[in-house]
């Protein structure tokens, strides 16, 4: 199976300033970091996802024949240049957060240790990747959170951005959380379960909507999921299906995935007028799924409203994130390695506080409190920096300096989010497959309490900065304070 | 250059109704229209866009052995059914509204005239791909009307939901009206201009700003655009930028195409204090760009404020629709062919009279005004209909029977939109480039006053029922209601 080559997937300016390092001859090796701002739908966390196409992309970047005269053809770019493109390849290291991961705002998800070329071609591709999937991502956790354990499949394929947001959408929806996906395609590609019975269509394509019911039952009768509401659901949509239902048990063929789904009219009350239905016809195992514009939102005030749906799904506003369909991620400059090795940081300014970038070669190290496994915080400390947690520690707020934790020595236990992914150019890391991910991604999602899943100003968890990485920033803006005054 | 087949990008319940049409022996030809219920950002119209990859699909479609070998696994398709799909291509008629055309709710985007097994697989990539593109050129078409004849560039590829909404969803804005993108891999797959300088990294790569500046326009003394805002717009950015430019001018170096970019603060106070310091010291033609979490209410509000802006630069905001990211179109049956080879027309009701669909083997004419050229009314109707504009003509709105609508003989003009794209599973339509459907669409705003065109409470262009396609509707909607009254 081939794919478009997305080496030519970036930012004309990635390729003007790439020539410009190649003209002023800057091979420095230099530090990018690609984090986010803020989670979305003003929510306490976020999903990591994308990895494994960001290793796909890095792998398979080459300009092939095509591309160079493309390029040439702009008449931008020198031979010189072309000619070092021939030859291009990612020599560098890269570091990220595993897929499935509950991830917070500003600290690093992707780091690039590469020669400014390289690092600054891969900008746009690793953004719009990571953006893409951890949007989907979270979005996905989010809406499974809201239907407390019942199944949700994810049916936007048709809304979706595009192929490619509707196919690696599903990848995301199902590290979220969701079961499976309507989408073949994702199926195929990912070995992700797929779902899916019939449209309105095929009761219409029927000269009545018992016939059309008949017929689907007798060809998947073991799983026979009937649409109701072609016609209506209560006076026509459920007669027709209980008397199919029935007449296959009448006929011993055993029901062992059945039931039916509404997608339209008022949700709660009619789950609850079909369950009743369904139940004094003697089929409480029926399944009663549904869908039409759902999100978290929905399903959390249709489960509050009593509603006995037992199966969801949820199509443009998950495959869209429709409140909220970017998630904002960035990459900035952090450090400049210089001749002796040593990793220069860099710091960009902004009036707005929340803007100025974490300088220097950075990790991030997770706390969790020993007893519970939840979260504690966040610190993103210097790489190189040591900690015990058998000693106490105290971290700051890297935007608010008179904020700072103290923790217990022996309370909490560390564990570094940013795992090698590539040395020297060369792939050191084997993703797992997306199902793997989604347990992962389950486990993670016990790491924090309700308190931060919930929808409503929740809860924030600290990602903080080490001593050492909060007096580096400190002295960095002192200096260039004191630049601009002079 | 090769892509990803999309033949299974379909949802799983197309594949088993098709099955369930196999099995029953329906090879009935059906009639399905794809058309959208409401105009994006509560605006006036729409832009059509995405035909020429719903022909590359169609064209390509086929089922490989792959393909089988993963829906065998699935363990619910039968091997009669698997051979069928291996000799599967797409056999029917496609007609479709022209891309770059203005649309409205309600007519048909495309129609899909074919075996009913065929009109049904390709339902969700049709809608993929017509949702997300008509989408974008929409917005586009948006923000270029905010930005009065100022260039806009689509700058978004990081932001989008993945990569082909990235480079589709660039292909869109240039429909809809952008002068270019900054995603490379879209200017060479569609011949479109790619633009683009240089980003915050390159000015902190060096020891200084001025030094960044001045390399920059050594190397690009012809496409000179200076980002200002890395450290302080007016106090450093401008300065440096202003002294770059008085030294090119010195060196007797052309300043063709120069100016700055400004990509954060107060665009409007900004760029009136850049705009006079560029005059001061003798670059009146210095361009200003900003860029910056635009939209069209931003740019309509800045034009406003004074701001003299000259080039936009949108990203986030319009390569998502960020206000508004899911076109909504649908994909309903219409009629089934019968044995004599009438068209039976179909209608799905709804509780929401808008949802009722127009049944029917059905057209759209577009009626201008003969005078000034601008649209009248839009009149669906069945094929088969002739009107001669030499008479009055009386129109329906599909909604409120009691709004005519009454056209003078003479005093108009009409047009059928639909064209055919397929004739027998053949393609027999050649699109134009992208470029010449922006030139289409330049013209296709142009029949739309700026009352529809205006962001808010624009003026509605109807699109009405003709007299034999109202009464159809009628009588099918009162057999319909007898029927569930019995």
């Amino acid at each position: 199976m081939s794919t478009l080559n997305l080496t030519l997937m970036t930012d004309l300016y990635e390729m003007t300033m790439m020539q410009g390092y190649f003209k002023t001859q800057n091979h420095e090796v230099v530090v990018f970091d690609a984090f986010y701002r803020n989670n979305p739908c003003d929510g306490g966390y976020a999903i990591c996802a994308g990895l494994d196409q960001v290793i796909e992309y890095i792998k398979d970047l080459h300009f092939d024949e095509n591309d160079l005269a493309y390029l040439k053809s702009l008449n931008i770019f020198d031979d010189d240049f072309l000619e070092y493109l021939a030859n291009f390849h990612f020599s560098g290291d890269i570091y990220a957060i595993p897929e499935g991961t509950v991830i917070f705002p500003r600290e690093p998800i992707i780091k690039v240790v590469a020669p400014i070329m390289e690092a600054q071609l891969v900008e746009t591709a690793i953004l719009n990747i990571l953006n893409h999937q951890c949007l989907i991502a979270t979005k996905s956790a989010r809406v499974c959170y809201a239907a407390k354990g019942d199944g949700v499949m994810e049916f936007g394929l048709r809304r979706a951005q595009g192929p490619d947001a509707g196919t690696y959408g599903a990848r995301a929806a199902v590290i979220g959380g969701c079961t499976g996906t309507s989408n073949v395609l994702a199926g195929q590609l990912f070995d992700v379960p797929v779902k899916g019975t019939h449209a309105h269509s095929w009761i219409m394509s029927f000269p009545d909507e018992y016939t059309a019911f008949k017929k689907y039952a007798e060809l998947y009768p073991s799983a026979c999921i009937l649409l109701v509401d072609t016609y209506d659901t209560l006076k026509s949509g459920m007669p027709n299906a209980i008397r199919v239902f029935k007449e296959m048990r009448e006929a011993g063929i055993p029901l062992t995935f059945y039931g039916i789904r509404m997608d339209s009219g008022d949700l709660a009350y009619l789950s609850k007028k079909v369950r009743k239905m369904l139940d004094e016809a003697g089929f409480p195992d029926a399944v009663i799924s549904a869908s039409n514009d759902l999100d978290e939102y929905l399903i959390e005030s249709l489960k509050l409203q009593g509603a006995v749906i037992t199966s969801w799904g949820v199509g443009t506003n998950l495959i869209t994130a429709k409140d909220n369909p970017a998630f904002g991620g960035v990459y900035k400059l952090a450090a400049i390695r210089d001749e002796n090795g040593t990793f220069i940081p860099k710091i960009k300014l902004s009036e707005n506080t929340e803007k100025v970038t974490n300088p220097g070669n950075k990790t991030i190290y997770r706390i969790y409190d020993k007893n519970t496994g939840k979260i504690r915080a966040d610190l993103i400390c210097l790489v190189g920096e040591v900690f015990d947690p058998e000693e106490d520690m105290t971290i700051f707020d890297p935007n608010e300096p008179w904020k700072k934790t103290r923790l217990a020595g022996g309370s909490y236990t560390l564990r570094e989010l940013l795992v090698p992914v590539f040395k020297d150019g060369k792939c050191i890391y084997e993703s797992p497959s997306v199902m793997e991910i989604q347990e992962i991604c389950n486990k993670e999602k016990d790491t924090i309490w309700d308190e931060t899943k919930r929808f409503v100003n929740p809860h924030e968890i600290h990602v903080d900065l080490s001593k050492k990485l909060y007096d580096l920033k400190n002295d960095l803006l002192n200096e260039l304070h004191n630049l601009q005054e002079d």
